[in-house]
């Protein structure tokens, strides 16, 4: 059985690598306060649809031994907000608002795999979400927050420095309302196909809109602002466009840029092409990619929505923002630039001197697992080289020989020494497996 | 929309608990050597089927969107055995052997639920596999590494003492051979429905398979042998049944008590009616249940087989066990017996004096989280007693007010004194939430 495609999965030295991303994930996340919840893997199909139908490549779940006339009403999530939404309708009676909370799971999409695409992915979400208000701080928060995440990530495990691209759906609408633009929802999405189509592309698509000649360069000229300074306001009124909204809009991308850009002055762009085109943004929204690696596309996004969920009576506004996990790191340790510098935790093989020494040897094990040294009794009582290369073919660079007064030795260096299984310690660099970096 | 049956989900409080248990397990097994690996949720059916026929509840997955003539070809996996053996001859030639893995995943099965039985469920696996041969000793170091994961989930946890049942599928088959039963698997199938339909049920379907009175009672006789003492031999050799296997089975069930006794004296039993129903176990079989809490069933079980898994040239024979997170742990978090001793994982609200003076709040909240504080700043600049009250209702002990030299208070104790975010640390049990057992 070879692997199925879009399905990723990893020696393990590699997936200690992903557990390692996991773990920064989290630990980032919790020094934030943000608490974890785990939603099921399926949802109904009602949840998965929106406005009645489902656009996205949804897999439907059913039993095998469903009855002829049992009719699909599951479905595996395709992404972690739909659950998250429906998990705060499911429990606004039992929660406290504003609610922070990250997860940590993957997600579906039945897709045709290419590269970079999976079918199964891991994603890590954060969103802050609250009843009837939601202050504009937390836009701030949520980028710093996964910016703070990536930066560890870059410092840790190699990762590139990235890119946050921010953007306001308030000043997009704004702009497009103030030219007169009909429907300004579908010109977003016409402009959210600008790298795809290019210029000549969105101006044929704006013009079957109905959008006017010179409205269509407006929009080409205002989607093309990219800028780290100070001037945005600037250069959108520069353009003369004058709407209540854009004036909202330019307020709030100016001030997430201001704050974002005061603690990372390197990875932070308002980029106004960015819109998040079918998602329903109603406020900031940014995307984020890795330098060198534009390539691989957005690799975390995310932005405010005024009514993430609503039950009819209340409504729930949230911002969060999502980082792909899989589409990170996945062709990084499958092609072996991220692995980790050994297959086991084992940091100790403890060897074997003849099969009745066995207690022995578990003795030592025993008294360095109390001391949370993860190793590994040798299978065998074979020959201490075959069981020192055993060792070596693992990564494990120190060997046990005797009993708890016994000796170790650094099989890299071949220092062996008298030690005490209740006291010696390995170099504190080689307790865990260290994730390395491997350029091509 | 409320929650789907059979699928559980946990408020934030009562998923700490469960994260716990899961960083529990994953410590001792590390500790042990084992390494983590993840497979796909996905297996394609023929996987998922024995000799052709897939007798477990298996949910199918299939793209909504795909072809009227797709044919149904993947299905969610049902446990964690099943892709393992996958994932060993996918990797053979990448891995080392003898492999030992662990494996933390949830599992589907489109039963219909009933008490303590879920649709998604999260197991716990270790196994160990190699090529060829796998030495004993590795059937009594799975079972010593799930006996101290369980004295840990006990002592840290409050799960209660655990009881593993040990048995040897060839003392059973070498049992029936030697009593001239003519398909001893057919056998096994029937006693192992002891516990549900008694001496009387046995006794009738045993002899439907035409075993004979006799030989129907000395079966019987042999299942209800249990002991915590070294006389299992005795006990056996009683019933007068002669064969190879029998003494084989004995020897090894005898030397996997002991080794187990020795470490876990209060917490193992062989008992002769263990046999692991329809598993293809070969050997030595485990069955773990929870002392005061026998209702809940078996709660983690394993055993040997010889062949996990073949590739027509090599066969790679294994050990492993397997806990049911969702078994031990869901009905206790449901029922809020276990529960964390706060929501979030913040140790610190960090006040706001005023809106412009978030600036200063965050600052604090940046000095903390540097040295490991998780925390998060108040979400308004509401007056101090509203902000308290929003720590206290989240269970966060500690507020923080003004600046980096500022002063901290105890909402508990109502204590308040000058700290330096630079250096101030809190009482070390509240540095993360303490996972609280509530006894109804």
């Amino acid at each position: 059985m070879a692997s199925i495609s879009g399905f990723p999965e990893f020696l393990p030295e590699g997936r200690m690598a992903e557990m390692r991303a996991i773990d920064i994930l989290r630990s980032v996340f919790e020094l934030h306060g943000f608490a974890n919840i785990q939603t099921r893997a399926v949802e109904p199909l009602t949840e998965l649809s929106r406005k009645g139908e489902i656009t996205k490549e949804v897999y439907v779940v059913r039993r095998l031994h469903a009855e002829a006339g049992d009719v699909d009403e599951l479905g595996l999530h395709f992404d972690l907000t739909v659950p998250f939404a429906r998990y705060v309708l499911d429990n606004a009676g039992k929660l406290t608002f504003p609610f922070r909370r990250y997860q940590i799971q993957p997600a579906w999409r039945g897709e045709r795999p290419q590269e970079g695409r999976y079918r199964e992915f891991w994603q890590a979400d954060i969103d802050i979400v609250s009843e009837s208000t939601l202050g504009f701080h937390h836009d701030i928060e949520v980028v710093l927050v996964m910016l703070e995440a990536c930066d560890r990530l870059h410092k840790e495990l190699g990762i590139p420095p990235v890119v946050m691209r921010i953007n306001n759906r308030k000043l997009i609408q704004g702009f497009y309302a103030g030219l007169g633009v009909a429907d300004p929802l579908a010109a977003i999405q016409i402009v959210d196909k600008l790298a795809k189509i290019g210029d000549s592309g969105v101006r044929a698509l704006l013009a079957e809109q109905g959008v006017g000649a010179a409205e269509i360069e407006k929009i080409l000229a205002f989607a093309s602002i990219q800028t780290s300074q100070d001037d945005i306001e600037d250069r959108v009124r520069s353009l003369g466009v004058v709407d209540e909204l854009v004036e909202q809009g330019l307020h709030e991308v100016q001030a997430l840029f201001t704050a974002v850009h005061h603690r990372f002055p390197d990875n932070v762009v308002i980029d106004c092409k960015i819109a998040r085109g079918l998602d329903y943004y109603t406020g900031s929204v940014f995307e984020l990619e890795l330098s060198g690696l534009e390539s691989l596309g957005t690799v975390c996004a995310g932005g405010r929505y005024d009514s993430l969920a609503t039950d009819g009576k209340r409504t729930y506004p949230g911002v969060g923002i999502s980082f792909g996990i899989s589409r990170v790191f996945a062709p990084m340790i499958a092609t072996g630039v991220l692995v980790a510098s050994r297959a086991v935790p084992s940091v100790v093989l403890v060897a074997v001197d003849s099969d009745d020494q066995r207690a022995q040897a578990d003795e030592v094990a025993t008294a360095l697992r109390a001391r949370g040294i993860c190793c590994e009794v040798s299978p065998n009582a074979q020959k201490y080289g075959k069981q020192i290369r055993f060792a070596d073919r693992r990564g494990i660079p120190y060997v046990w020989f005797g009993p708890v007064l016994g000796q170790v030795k650094d099989i890299r260096t071949g220092d062996q020494e008298d030690a005490d299984a209740h006291a010696w310690s390995p170099d504190p660099q080689d307790l865990r497996p260290v994730i390395l970096r491997r350029d091509a």
